[in-house]
């Protein structure tokens, strides 16, 4: 399965911009092989904290560097988890490489710092990989020159304009809001020539217009689609009965309205890892992701043959977990991680130990 | 195929509401088996214009009803197609009813009439079948006493208000449109706790608060989710470069934030030929659907055990029809149609002759 979704994913690359990251995508595909039968003993996923002090240090030797989810892993909203600084800095201290893997398309890597910084986080922007940058290197690697449509916000437009790729202006963009009854020839709906792409990420100014453009330039054959990641929701802190709706809701109404496939940039995609595996020559082997998401973090870790750690501080609980082992479903057996832990201030103690 | 797909929407409507339409229902699927061989010779559509003139006057012998589908197969948008009138009326003559499918949610039963009546079609409220009055009766039918949560215009809390169900006030709904970043903390977003079902339909309000709110009520497993339709766009008349999302746009946002599937009203899915053959007692095999998109209303009448005639008028042209013919995916195969010809003018002049 992982070899045919590997492979898939390429040929999907390839089709829309031949030369961009295809490389690096054959290497991981060729690990893949070799990968599998190590993880994920017997489907299981085993609990850290259950280790034999010996497997663990034993374990730890073979990993060169860390991967982190950040929100639900390092921190909720603005609040650190504890311990979340002194285990980075623990590892390190170990020798350890340790990155930074969010699907928030929303900050620009500086912005991302910024927050970084100001939760007492110590980083670097060459730890940091956010959706929003990866989608303007993208672009940038694709030798593209044309104009960007933009459904999200200015994490997006600067970024591009970093790599000096124009975007149309973004924001508020509704239908008339005293109209009761939709008809085109109403609006004098512009659509720009020059656009050759469009990038969807979470917007919360999200509108009939804007979807209805997007999947006009789409119409286009040539028009690159690409969608910074598909989180379908996200919690609101504090706010127990509201279910915040992700980027993956607008990737799926322009998905639909256009009838097209975007790029995915983030989790459960290989782009995050493949961008530092290139900078940094990584072995997927030696690499442990941990991630509080089953369906991003943990499958992303697995489709790129890393080792897998999912912690219980965020998205998925427990329950989840143990249905997946026992699922007759593929997708959900994929998103069994190695080991799991209750949260990153378990594992410092145990490394501490 | 088509039994299982019959089963597995038995299955689900009786999940969320036991009572309703089950019992057509299982009459229906029971059909299936006896229709399948009869229909789509071959997997290839016959040309209606090629038919021996008595073949064509014994199978117009052998039909009692004719269903049509609306836009872009009586009209474009506010202008009747060629002898389209004529035809209804040429039908009536020949002793068939009429019946008038449209997945449209945006007007109310009688509003259809006027329309009706405008672009000088005779018809009934009778014979006509809206989606937005089947959401209503559906939610009758099930006993419902709560309020719904609509994202769709007026057509839709017209109809719901007719057969006495309170629904919040729809329209704008917009995030504060100078805000830069999402934080539902600085919104004082209210569930109103009596919301028992929430119905999607086209709105050109759509928005982020709206996704939200429909997710969040949905977080509620009691909580009916109903959708009118699924149509994923539809054409701008006289805007070639313009693609209109439709709304099954909305209805897979909603069903990603809320990781939920609804109850579908519209085409392809049963429900409004059940409507139509309880009141008046209908053999599927002697009805004829005509439409002009092979993924609604062609499929609708396959799965219904209709016979089909698919109009170029609209959609779907010769090209799509003829690559499904020879596709290997079972459900492209289903969108080939019994019969197709030009447009509706093509069929009145074959029954003139």
């Amino acid at each position: 399965m992982i070899l045919r979704s590997g492979a898939a994913l390429i040929g999907r690359y390839l089709k829309d911009c031949r030369k961009v990251f295809s490389s690096p995508s054959y290497s991981i595909s060729s690990n893949f092989a070799s990968m599998e039968s190590k993880h994920v003993q017997n489907g299981n996923a085993l609990s850290l904290a259950s280790l034999p002090k010996e497997q663990l240090t034993s374990f730890m030797q073979d990993i060169d560097a860390v991967m982190f989810d950040c929100d639900g892993v390092l921190w909720l909203g603005m609040d650190p988890l504890e311990n979340a600084q002194a285990l980075v800095i623990k590892l390190r201290s170990m020798g350890k490489k340790v990155f930074f893997m969010t699907n928030n398309s929303t900050r620009t890597q500086e912005e991302f710092l910024e927050k970084f910084n100001k939760l007492g986080f110590e980083a670097s922007v060459d730890e940091i990989v956010g959706t929003a940058f990866l989608a303007a290197l993208y672009l940038k690697e694709c030798g593209f020159k044309d104009k960007v449509y933009v459904i999200g916000s200015e994490g997006i437009t600067k970024e591009l304009a970093k790599v000096g790729i124009d975007s149309l202006p973004i924001g508020p963009d509704a239908v008339d809001p005293t109209s009761l009854r939709w008809n085109p020839q109403d609006y004098n709906i512009d659509l720009d020539p020059s656009v050759g792409a469009v990038i969807v990420g979470f917007d919360h100014h999200i509108s009939y217009t804007k979807i209805l453009k997007a999947a006009s330039y789409l119409n286009n054959d040539k028009c690159l689609f690409v969608a910074t990641n598909t989180d379908e929701q996200f919690p609101a802190r504090g706010l127990s009965s509201i279910v915040c709706p992700g980027t993956g809701t607008f990737v799926n109404a322009v998905k639909t309205a256009a009838g097209r496939e975007p790029v995915v940039m983030g989790k459960p995609e290989p782009f995050p890892f493949e961008y530092v595996q290139r900078k940094h020559n990584l072995q997927p082997n030696r690499v442990l992701m941990v991630g509080d998401r089953g369906n991003t973090d943990i499958l992303f870790g697995r489709e790129c043959g890393l080792w897998t750690l999912l912690v219980m501080s965020g998205v998925t609980d427990i329950n989840s977990m143990r249905r997946w082992e026992t699922s007759q479903d593929p997708a959900e057996k994929m998103c069994v991680p190695d080991y799991y832990s209750q949260d990153v201030n378990e594992f410092y103690k145990l490394l501490q130990n």
